[in-house]
């Protein structure tokens, strides 16, 4: 078992990323790689726990996207 | 700054994949990305930090490559 996590220091908006992506987590469950996420303060912590490398990559490749494409949107309303 | 930690639970091959990848990490040190790699008995740790997801998102899939294919080749060795 493979574990990742990934710590992003958002600031101001990682709670508002939190909410937006936290349907993502029932949208598609994997039978092979199991997902948290986490918001403490200015932090967003992703968690992946995975049976082998290839669904661990699968699995941080999509949430990676999610999350950046999340936090600059948040970052680009803030300069509207 | 963002981080991200990854545990390969290698088991017996763990110390193998690590004497082999450590010359990658002087291979091509990148200014946006720092990557540690240590090796505990079975387990296999990948340490990055990264100042952007961008950046963060293309060293961990270069690491997640060569790790994967590292861990392939060693375990394709003992089955022959």
């Amino acid at each position: 078992m493979h574990t990742v996590f990934v710590e992003f220091a958002f600031g101001p908006v990682a709670g508002k990323v939190h909410e937006a992506l936290k349907p993502e987590l029932q949208a598609a469950p994997s039978e092979r790689s199991r997902i948290e996420l986490r918001q403490d303060g200015g932090l967003l912590t992703l968690f992946i726990e995975a049976e082998d490398i290839i669904s661990l990559r699968a699995a941080l490749n999509t949430w990676l996207r999610l999350i950046k494409i999340a936090g600059e949107m948040l970052n680009a309303r803030n300069t509207i």
